[in-house]
């Protein structure tokens, strides 16, 4: 492939607002050293966690300036020497934040994650980090046996959408926390077996609902939601926090963590994918690609900007209620 | 033995203030039936989980009226029918809530924990929950290699002074966080390797001290406190909570739960000893016995009150600052 002199990029400049500190600009493809890979990159979805690293609360910022975005679609277009296991044509995405809002992308092949083939560029682009939570989430907690209750709250984010197919398909039963009385017919025509609205009542409406049996939680939200999901818990149960919508600290109820010894973990993909075991990912892989492929998963985007119009990308996406992903095309 | 037809015993009639709902009765001890064995009980100590039960924000309330008293030493002086591993003389604690707080008590052998000979009384009397707390942390929950660094609070507490000790022994080093500058010397003469006084620079002290690397921290207090042991721990590390002394929930910020992948599990004793593999309460006596007999561990005892003045007792047990615990003999 032809790769021309120069490609756009969002660059991030220093942390604050976003119209102060990201800029497009025209820089240079950088040609494949050894053991890496160049990506044309597709689509890009904006996540919580670049709205995290423009802020500057992210677990990881990148030394600036640097190329803004943490999960793409990138297909590969050139070898460095060395390189096994990638081809010409490859669908991946590059891990660890080396930038993925741009047109070109050089990036270690040990870093690249490979994609499944055959699935919409819209939903190959956000596998990783949502669905891929998600997968990990079942993976690495115990559940329980097939008709064991999971417990989730933003049951209609990305992860939770992932989530609640996932437990399905594991014979699992879902019970979906929502904030109000409109999201239950939605979040029960996406997987929950019941669903449970917040409030004073809700921990004992859960544990009625589940028996006080379930093992699992996941937590996006943080604040009276997480301590909700922590009080439902049977014994020995595990709250996993993945994310912190509410922007409030988890402050768990002291009786419940010591009398039901209740585990609190936080949990992240990124760190995730550097110590997973060889072959799960591809399991991963493997499954969420099927669902994606045949429509049992689907990821909804709200819109798809051009890298030229990120601004109005980021602001679109800071905004709640959207109802998917906002994404970035590489090459409108 | 000849066993007397009346025997005192600490009844609990309510939940409130301790000089309402407690009262000293006279008593006839039960025969043993089938599986069970008589013990003439000597010494009691008086734990916060016996406050909480009269309070009634125990995680195990008994049915009223009950006899009071979660753990303590007797003698095994007669035996059930089908009684098998106790001997008449044999030491040992009832399990369970049964009551402790009187003179004669009669338990099923299944929930007696025999307890090392030769130890002074005041030591036996308070082996299982708090040394045996400790000794069950580092047994379940992975504090690293030797030179490892444990984090705890609450140092001076009966739990605290067993991990340090117990912790040392596995050649783990020990940074303690204290409230107060008056207690890093005692702290530190108790086997603490570093002492670090509570405050907003807290946790920045303890990484610096401890390279950032502890994976395992003990947290009695929570609150801020505890929220500093959290930021303190490296990435995978985990927050044992096993008790609530500042009666504040454990507020846990969501960065250092997300990104470092941080575990608090909450811990009680009560439920290990019953689901612990047979043999590992059997070491654990073993060690903790072996300790108390050789003064490496010494349990300070603050007062010992005869039933009689069981009012003093527990007015003197809820006053902090205490330096030991308060004890009821049952036969002075």
């Amino acid at each position: 492939m032809q790769i021309p002199p120069r490609g756009l990029a969002v660059r991030l400049s220093g942390h604050g607002d976003p119209s102060q500190v990201l800029r497009l600009e025209n820089v240079a493809p950088v040609p494949p050293g050894r053991g890496q890979v160049q990506l044309r990159m597709r689509l890009a979805p904006i996540n919580p966690a670049d709205l995290n690293v423009i802020e500057g609360t992210y677990g990881r910022l990148p030394t600036l300036p640097a190329t803004l975005g943490n999960e793409g679609l990138g297909e590969v277009v050139a070898l460095g020497e060395g390189v096994s296991g990638f081809a010409l044509g490859d669908l991946v995405r590059p891990r660890d934040g080396i930038g993925t809002w741009c047109q070109w992308c050089t990036a270690d092949a040990a870093r690249c994650l490979r994609l499944p083939a055959g699935l919409p560029d819209d939903q190959a682009a956000q596998l990783t980090i949502n669905p891929g939570t998600a997968w990990a989430v079942l993976h690495e907690f115990p559940a329980g046996p097939p008709g064991s209750w999971v417990l989730l709250n933003a049951p209609t984010s990305a992860v939770g959408r992932s989530l609640m197919v996932l437990a399905s398909r594991r014979g699992l039963r879902v019970l979906a926390l929502v904030r109000r009385e409109e999201e239950v017919g939605t979040v029960r025509s996406l997987g929950a077996t019941e669903v449970v609205i917040e409030g004073r009542e809700a921990a004992k409406a859960i544990r009625r609902q589940s028996g006080g049996t379930a093992l699992l939680a996941l937590n996006q939200v943080g604040g009276d939601s997480a301590a909700i999901l922590a009080k439902s818990l049977a014994p020995l149960g595990t709250l996993v926090t993945i994310g912190a919508l509410a922007r409030q600290p988890l402050t768990l109820p002291n009786a419940a963590m010591i009398f039901s010894e209740l585990r609190c973990c936080g949990f992240w993909v990124s760190r995730w994918y550097e110590r997973v075991q060889p072959g799960v990912v591809e399991g991963m892989m493997d499954e969420l690609g099927k669902l994606l492929r045949d429509g049992l998963l689907h990821l909804p985007v709200a819109a798809t900007y051009p890298l030229e119009r990120v601004q109005e990308a980021v602001a679109h996406a800071q905004r709640g209620g959207r109802g998917g992903k906002v994404l970035l095309a590489a090459h409108p």
